[in-house]
């Protein structure tokens, strides 16, 4: 392990640690002396009292139907790369299933040699594996179009998460039933009460798909599809359906609600896009950023979140100079192929307001646009697909906010 | 994605799914029809209350001090690398502190040039890195000496498990303080009422030990050390140590209760092992294992845990007839240094009585030995490092238990 950045405590500004006398020593040593039995062994634990982070309602109140509705991750609370389960962003339509798994049923029907009905036993029972992988809301970032009116990185960015996933590869059960020629796409369904579906190219499928059961190394979560949802990795987070209970094989889209009505992106000239499922090179700044407070002048490390549908996190440069100059952050390791990277860069501020940006350039080689350049070329009536680079703003008093 | 078993139902036998004729398809939808909302949003998840799976207590039944034991994590019930935090096995010799950090400090003292005294927010604010550790207990597999009386993968392997770790490589508070010319180990010890302290060489603490303060992307849970712990990869747990508040640089070993009377290994000779650091090579099959029961011949998937804290596991094999022949299992991407490996085997079960087991090579080379040669070089009277082949016995009913 080698550091840059030795010593740093300098830099950090005269506030910092607290310098002991020897004979001080003692003192301290008692101040901080155990004085009782802590509390016994559990079954299944649980986070300290004194941690609050929390999912977040937004837009903020529930209407009159509280299942339709949509939280955000607080990334400015989390570490790494792994995002808790209990904190993963969720998207509903219809509420959450409470589905028992001993009576859930996969079909796969439609435009296939042998249809089959499986149960979770009989999913359990294939081969499976392992990968790391965010899921993103392609409605994320909807706030940056118009007003950026998000005053933290939860409300920004927060329909964004990464976990290790477990599943069986779809390719293996789409071999085992028999695509019949012609067949070229498949409709996902849901078991929530709004019949949630999505079209899938029948490429996608037969590459990395998962219908995944684990997640973060325990079920599926409740909130994100338990039993069984797919993973389609990379693409946005409405393909990934939910509470699987359906895989229909057939020739072209259903063209179902949800990627009519829905997950579109109207372009200026009073066309939409159609089917935009890959989740471009994006990243965001999680300290410092909107609501959080520096305390002073000196050294602190920056930090954030980088990610890309296509691959592998090439690079990420941060500019704290208004995007003059741009410095490389550095990655953490390992940098997984369709998951969240974390970057961190040393910073010294002089007590100036400064902005504070990040640019995720992917294996691609495509780079994270700026505001300006994505609005140039999809114009402002899309709630999708925002991609650009986030910029916060830190005054002179050290608050941190929406720039 | 390839997959070498492609048509895996054809072999799974008759009973697996259910084939269906055209006209029962819309019988079967009918059935899997969804009827009303789920639940609404929430602000931070649960599991389904159809997962059940917990930490046991071993040895079973709480003393008169229920705040010394110790719990196992249900490696049989968990999926891929990642140990769900609140599953994670605990080792507690006074209890759990309930640490406010608010008020939380950690002490650098000692042979130091510049004694330090730390918040957590001074901890927080310095650089810090992201990694995914397993951490093994090094009475892990205790059972396996003698009777091998454990009845199951939770029981025998349960003290093992991996997270990703996000903290401050010590390195940078040793710089920064300024050890002493002479001092070659340091102290490390923490805020339980039991004040456990380990001895550990200064040459690691410069390598690669983090002062950790995030576990799976939030704060470590209370029962790992909230809100601070050391964590030493590749070392037995206790070194680890948990809720630090005290760090001392020193010219030897302390000589802790904690590595004098525990934590040493007596060997056939009547001598100890002493600052046995290093965890071996190791591996255990987790289904088939111990407690579950196969429904019938036909083709399943053995899968395990692999793990060594030397580096990387190079290889591991997987033998189904008694050590005779070995085939080399699929290991899960991203494999990682100090980290599990999820390892993966396609096997036929014919229905005779079987026995299964797996071996561990790690990328030093080192081969997980049998119980059998382990007890020939350090006889059977040590509770520690017990990193032998586990062997798991499959009766002619599938019932599968302890061999």
């Amino acid at each position: 392990m080698s550091h840059s950045n030795r010593r740093w405590f300098l830099r950090l500004g005269a506030a910092f640690g607290a310098a002991l006398t020897a004979c001080k020593q003692k003192a301290v040593v008692e101040e901080i002396e155990p004085s009782s039995l802590g509390k016994p062994i559990s079954a299944y634990g649980e986070r300290s009292q004194y941690e609050q982070a929390k999912r977040l309602l937004m837009p903020a109140g529930l209407g009159k139907s509280p299942e339709i509705g949509s939280t955000r991750t607080p990334l400015q609370d989390t570490y790494g790369i792994i995002t808790p389960s209990s904190l993963h962003f969720e998207r509903h339509h219809a509420g959450v299933p409470q589905i028992d798994p001993a009576t859930h049923k996969l079909l796969i029907h439609g435009m296939v040699e042998r249809p089959l009905i499986l149960t979770m036993a009989d999913i359990h029972r294939l081969p499976s594996v392992s990968r790391i992988h965010f899921v993103e809301c392609s409605g994320n970032g909807s706030t940056e179009w118009g007003e950026k009116n998000a005053p933290d990185a939860q409300r920004s960015h927060g329909m964004a998460a990464c976990s290790e996933w477990t599943g069986v590869p779809l390719s293996i059960l789409l071999a085992e039933v028999g695509v019949k020629p012609g067949a070229s796409w498949l409709v996902a369904e849901g078991a929530d009460a709004c019949r949630m579906a999505r079209s899938i190219p029948l490429k996608k499928a037969n590459d990395d798909v998962l219908l995944a059961f684990g997640q973060n190394g325990e079920a599926l979560r409740p909130e994100q599809g338990y039993p069984l949802r797919l993973i389609i990795p990379g693409w946005e987070g409405n393909t990934n359906v939910k509470w699987l209970r359906r895989i229909r094989l057939v020739v072209e889209p259903d063209m179902t609600k949800d990627e009519t009505s829905k997950y579109t992106d109207l372009m200026p000239d009073g066309t939409a896009r159609q089917f935009t499922f890959e989740v471009e090179a994006k990243s965001v700044i999680t300290f410092p950023s909107g609501g959080q407070k520096l305390s002073g002048p000196g050294m602190y490390e920056i930090t954030g979140l980088a990610w890309s549908g296509r691959g592998r996190v090439d690079r990420v440069e941060v500019s704290t100079d208004g995007g003059e100059t741009w410095q490389t952050a550095r990655i953490d390791e390992p940098r997984l192929r369709i998951a969240f990277s974390r970057f961190r860069l040393p910073w010294k501020w002089d007590g100036q307001p400064v902005t504070l940006q990040s640019r995720c350039t992917d294996e691609t080689g495509y780079v994270q646009p700026t505001r300006e350049a994505l609005i140039a070329a999809r114009g402002m009536n899309s709630n999708y697909h925002n991609n650009a680079i986030k910029i916060w703003k830190v005054s002179a008093d050290g608050a941190v906010s929406n720039a």
